[in-house]
């Protein structure tokens, strides 16, 4: 997958190319056939070279997309510098351990109280298989690599409307939908009600298939049986030695399953970004940005407060406030900017770029999200429930409960994701909460699933993510308009200044946005460099 | 889960009381409430005590089951002793490391030439998360765990039969067998087809939900489209930058998809054994095994070919040769017998029980399996096809090809599970291959899938069950009928003596059908010594 061309060829620059040759459709088959399909859009290393003479970089944000560019242009012979606005490297890469703080917008500040060890990712927490981008720099950057589970067929799915709100394992609601969806669809097929659908030479594949993959028994019907139980779990599962007969569980009804809101459990896990193999750095997320700020050594200032852009025929020139030490502001100056200030801050700064950029940059408005991390006394999770990792769902405004892909089996306290609101209708009242009133919200909502969870509290924290000072958001929020009138704009080079991030991408809200972004705006500035 | 009660609550006994009993549906609510919802039959750790003064255990055979009853018994005062027929603990709980030797029935010896540190499992490989026998146990033995990765959808089907015998990903065959299916349901249920089948009240929640699973228009068709690339992968994905608009990829043909034979890839993943989270030992399955045997040091006794077993008022003596130093044969005895020899083994051994424990013994058929593991120069599976774990499957008899859940990013060599023949009708002519053979049609039918198996290929070691002198056969294959007529004689105890192991499970061929048949047994032995 990764060439080691001095430009690696991006599987989209080769479709052009066979789509504008003669034998196209015999070299994309090769290329499949050789395991090219589509995996990433991540053409491989990138590897610039030949920088003017002294050219110099500012890079504004040492996230992702800010220290990729640094690193690169460095390799490719600029003089780069970086501005942060933290005091740490990474941006929305970030892990919250036991004795961090974190001040939000209006000053709040929480004291992170999680035992040694335990962690918390308030951004990114989970990289799929072919974001190829950011798996290349956690190879590059030693970052030790573990299994992220996100399909756990033991773990809850919960809806407040159905089943007197009682929650359902997941095995047994995805069965349960696979099994009648199976049964419908085989009898209208066997009783001829297919007619004009389906060709008559089609229905005995369909049939085999519908049956093994329901459970569905000779007459198509989806119903309590060891078929059925092998799918969706049993009352008591087959044992050992005497009176080891297994007892088969009974199927939800199906009018209630099919008028509840839990078919979330079969939708979820389809999702390209979610599908298996998923990964986590090994210590939490911010391993990466962590590892990537050493590396940097030198290269970041941090405490800065960029306050105005200014480009001329000369140069692009910073202004900043030390916010630690206070004192007038200062200047950096260099050639060309990279500017991954996301676009909710950076429409507030002054900035002398075209009107194109700027109403690109104030248009675009940013997703709502929060998470709280919960530690408890024991993994009950674990233990009381056979739940490993993964993820319990339910329609309360905390949508989302994670159980820790690490540590498996470990006694002691233990961190889980107590609420991911994420772009829903109920997440701007979840978010709006204070951090201490979220924190409480997310253990009432979370014991309707885990009753555990009253006794078994011990601290938490909360970041909504439109009060993180530094991004008033948790990612760009594109609409199909936007994307139309001002997603180029947003990305074209402005003379000396280009901007990154993940708002300059096509998979907004994931760090491989960030990844790409940088690397294709860090290329066309140099493009750009080279040639003036 | 696992209560501590001195004689713990199994759920099996827990439900036949709530059947009882008055108010049983209540109850069994308040359990399902409690989060008690049958995830396993292991009911906690096992507490017997109080062994009749001197009373002894032989146990026959160091696989899990001959050490669990030898741990357990020793705790609850009995003097145990094992006789083992390997040099080395675990049975079939095995892994194959560089340096080791495997010699078959025949003579054939195999000298497993991997680099260091990486293992090929012949025998168990993965344990799913509601195995809680055996999890007890790994956790016990601070046997230290990591995710197995089952499912992936990068991963490769195969079938000869169509496609022109080109593998597809999982995520595209997955995707589609849901879309077309979806489409077919949607379609009838919208078009008044399903009366009869279904109510007027059900159809919206039914299309509403079949529309999102599916990736449906608004037509209900499944077609190449931005939602149906979200699914089953691009042909471009999503990128960075400009430029980075996404290519949709086009469905497989619904008639050939129908007719082929991969459905297996969506139904595989729903089989209770199957499903996530699993786990596997770090360092190779046997770890458990090595833990164990530590732990019993002093109690095996190694390379002891036992060759009669008599029982009399007194007790119950082995005779055994020793395979290494030779000799006379030798004797153990003791008040009782927990023998683990598999049916196949034991068969062939004077033993005096009654007919209804001889014939069990005698009827019972061993399944054929065989496994090849292979030893590559790098992991193309993860740098040339972004697979990191989870499995391939094929109709072609090595059936099913295993990336290692292990290791994922690292440079240099790695060993994947190149086939896994397992009671299909063509394991038989695959089984029978000699050791040779079978690595070099691994690497044939595997180079359909992977061509870099060619190029990249350095060693392998093959393990047929059958012809493994201890086993003669993978896992006990209990047909319906003979469960009925010999399960409950083969189980139960024999005057003095007592058999064990995964063939006197319900879950044959899974360590934990040897684990809770273990338990069963000697908590009967256990009962019978101290009422004796």
């Amino acid at each position: 997958m990764q060439q080691q061309d001095e430009f690696p060829v991006s599987r989209r620059a080769l479709l052009k190319l066979i789509g504008a040759s003669a034998g196209g459709a015999a070299m994309y088959e090769a290329m499949v056939e050789m395991g090219y399909a589509a995996t990433s859009d991540f053409a491989g290393p990138i590897k610039l070279s030949g920088a003017p003479k002294g050219a110099s970089v500012l890079i504004l944000g040492a996230g992702l997309a800010g220290m990729i560019a640094a690193y690169e242009l460095r390799k490719a012979g600029y003089k780069v510098q970086i501005l942060e606005y933290n005091d740490r490297p990474g941006g929305r890469n970030w892990s919250l351990y036991g004795g961090d703080t974190y001040k939000e917008m209006g000053g709040v500040t929480q004291h992170v109280q999680f035992d040694k060890g335990l962690y918390f990712n308030p951004g990114p927490w989970r990289i799929p298989y072919h974001h190829q981008g950011i798996l290349h720099y956690c190879q590059m950057l030693n970052v030790a690599m573990e299994s992220f589970v996100m399909v756990n067929n033991s773990a809850y799915v919960h809806s407040t409307r159905a089943f007197d709100g009682k929650p359902k394992r997941y095995r047994e609601v995805a069965s349960d939908y696979d099994g009648y969806t199976a049964e419908l669809l085989a009898k209208a097929t066997s009783q001829d009600k297919l007619d004009g659908l389906i060709d008559e030479d089609e229905k005995d594949g369909l049939l085999q298939m519908l049956r093994r993959w329901g459970a569905l028994d000779k007459n198509y019907e989806y119903r309590k049986s060891d078929a059925v139980s092998t799918f969706r779990g049993y009352d008591v599962p087959p044992g050992g030695g005497l009176n080891s007969i297994s007892v088969d569980s009974e199927p939800l009804p199906r009018k209630e399953l099919f008028n509840s809101s839990l078919w979330l459990a079969r939708f979820l896990p389809k999702i390209w970004e979610f599908q298996g193999s998923l990964f986590q750095p090994v210590g939490g997320m911010g391993m990466i940005g962590k590892a990537f700020g050493k590396l940097l050594n030198g290269v970041i200032k941090y405490d800065c407060k960029v306050t105005s852009i200014h480009q001329d025929e000369k140069g692009v020139t910073a202004t900043y406030i030390d916010t630690k030490k206070g004192g007038a502001p200062k200047t950096a100056h260099a050639d060309w900017c990279v500017c991954t200030i996301p676009a909710t801050v950076l429409s507030q700064i002054p900035m002398n770029v075209g009107a194109p950029m700027r109403n690109a940059i104030d248009s675009l408005s940013y997703i709502p999200a929060a998470k709280v991390g919960l530690q408890f006394k024991r993994r009950f999770w674990e233990e009381d429930d056979a739940i490993y990792g993964g993820n319990s769902y339910t329609d309360q405004p905390i949508f989302n409960i994670s159980y820790p892909s690490h540590g498996f089996f470990s006694k002691g306290p233990a961190v889980l994701l107590g609420a991911y609101a994420f772009q829903s209708t109920s997440t701007y009242s979840f978010e709006s909460l204070s951090a201490q009133d979220m924190i409480k919200a997310a253990l009432e909502q979370g014991a309707k699933i885990h009753p555990q969870y009253n006794k078994e509290f011990q601290n938490g924290v909360a970041v909504a993510w439109h009060r993180v000072p530094w991004t008033l958001g948790c990612s760009g929020g594109w609409t199909d308009e936007g994307r139309t009138k001002h997603y180029d704009n947003m990305c074209a080079v402005d003379n000396r200044i280009v901007l990154a991030g993940e708002h300059c991408s096509r998979l907004p809200a994931w760090q491989e946005g960030a990844v790409l972004s940088s690397l294709d705006a860090i290329k066309r500035l140099h493009q750009r460099a080279v040639t003036a």
